[in-house]
């Protein structure tokens, strides 16, 4: 490893490393190396990268999403005060599809998070703007690592609701939590198929704005939770005591109001899932996908930039169009290509 | 083309092809060959897909799903059987996941159909038995082409609630049909998440066992299925006309009550989509997404079977489990030995 990257890894997480300015410039710079499309880059970031993952994996990662307005960044903020306030360091990360189209990122305006962008005890990150989501959520996951291994115990991640942006979150974090607002139901909040189910945790927030909405909208969601996930349901007979099961619940992030108890559900999430292997069952789960994505990502690459193949897809994608050709014949041909 | 497999293109849609025993032979044959692992069978069914790929594609193609017990087969045959009446050629296939594993077939044993699969406007074939899921899924989509073109105008893909095996159905067909029992909520019938989502019309079977129930299900279905696909709320101001919103209806095939209505509803559906043009673009993006299904699957096999790869691939495995190299590392890592 070159001295320089040696000198990131030390103030990062070396035997001297402390929290303060010197660590946050080197995880600063750790992960612009890790985000740089260069090939001597990368592979010095590859270097850094395994340097700090001994001592990354240590923390509570947290995914939250939910579609603009609906407080995301209010409510951050109010958590990450709140968990600072309780001794803990906390690392807030972003994925942004829409930053690698526009190169603008969600987080990029800091003064969104006023009060934690400049608390010494948070480390706040926007998005990388480079890529396609593949390659965004990449970087957010690696600069996870670095996070961790800094000392940040609580990582959240961040997701504006566009295109799988909520699955990538999903799955890199140990638990995925949806914002809604209390209009459920509204064409306002209006989230893609299946997203609902990934969450571990469906948040109502804004509650102030019409409790009486904010009720219904949760006894809705409760049960529609259950229905589409029938195990789920503490009322049946199959139910599993050592599984975590979907909740609903309502809060103000504006107002600071169930802030606790959300972090409350947090703590009892957490302890479930560990009692039981669950957390870590699923961080291998999400290491070894996170490894294929990759790899399959990665041939796929190959693949296009076959001069061959280059030659003959767009004529056969036209005739599988046309169904002149049919689908599997012509993945037939494009493979034999690469032989 | 070699003549043997001439005359089974010619049987099935040649000019002087007819609906008859010898016709359902040669597409007993031709979906045979398709089925073959052997390398030699493949190329050749793929002359044959060629050739038949142009008389297909004029069918309905319908799916179906719904956990044991819930009355598929009834379901199938008394449609088959009201749609045979109507005038209409219908072909029933399956996609079992486990068939690739124990090598039976939810379709293997035809008397669950015992009037449909004697009556020679029908023509069914049970799941193949050979390969993963892809590969049952593509030889199914294959065989859905040869019986199109031998003049099949509805095409019913049915499978069991196993896997991925429902979007894989959802993939291949117009219209994705979920059947669901009257007492929503059971256990018994526990759906995986996402796949009610799938569903373009939800029907509860058995509404005969109990109607009330029936009905609670219906209204709580129908809620959650808006709820979770916000833009599908006819009440809401930017419902949009050009769209179909999934349906929840109730029948009992077997009491064959409610078929009119089912095929009614289809055929609504029908209208909606091909006014629209969704029936094409859904087609379109389901060859598309078919072509690269299988070159992905196809690159991942000859990844697999790279001796260098499978040399590093059982150690980094354990050491992205382990935690002690990163899954993107590995990646990288695994993906620079193929070049």
């Amino acid at each position: 490893m070159q001295a320089e990257d040696q000198a990131l890894v030390d103030a990062i997480c070396g035997p001297g490393s402390k929290p303060g300015p010197e660590q946050r410039r080197a995880m600063a710079k750790a992960i612009t190396l890790l985000e740089s499309t260069r090939v001597d880059h990368r592979l010095r970031a590859d270097d850094v990268l395994n340097a700090v993952l001994p001592k990354s994996g240590q923390s509570f990662r947290l995914g939250i999403s939910g579609v603009p307005g609906v407080g995301k960044s209010t409510f951050i903020e109010a958590l990450g005060l709140y968990l600072i306030d309780k001794g803990h360091r906390v690392a807030v990360l972003a994925i942004d599809p829409s930053s690698s189209v526009s190169g603008g990122s969600i987080l990029g305006d800091k003064t969104r998070m006023e009060f934690l962008s400049v608390n010494e005890k948070a480390f706040i990150r926007p998005s990388p703007s480079s890529g396609n989501l593949g390659g965004v959520a990449e970087k957010t996951r690696e600069a996870m690592l670095v996070a961790e291994a800094a000392g940040h115990d609580v990582v959240i991640v961040e997701t504006v609701g566009v295109g799988q942006s909520e699955t990538a979150v999903a799955n890199m974090t140990d638990m995925f939590v949806l914002l809604q607002l209390p209009n459920a139901g509204d064409d306002l909040q209006a989230i893609k198929k299946g997203v609902m189910e990934l969450a571990d945790l469906v948040v109502i927030n804004k509650v102030d704005l019409d409790p009486d909405a904010a009720t219904r909208a949760q006894v809705q969601i409760m049960s529609s939770l259950r229905l589409f996930s029938m195990h789920g349901n503490p009322d049946h007979a199959h139910h599993d005591e050592t599984l975590w099961h979907p909740k609903v619940m309502k809060l103000s992030a504006l107002k600071a109001e169930g802030i606790t108890e959300f972090w409350d559900t947090v703590t009892s999430f957490k302890n479930i899932q560990s009692k039981h292997g669950h957390l870590s069952d699923r961080r291998r789960q999400q290491a070894q996908s996170w490894m294929w994505e990759r790899i399959e990502a990665g041939l796929k690459q190959n693949f296009r930039a076959n001069s061959q193949v280059q030659k003959l897809l767009p004529e056969l994608t036209a005739a599988v169009n046309n169904g002149t050709v049919a689908a599997s014949v012509a993945a037939r041909r494009l493979l034999d290509l690469m032989k």
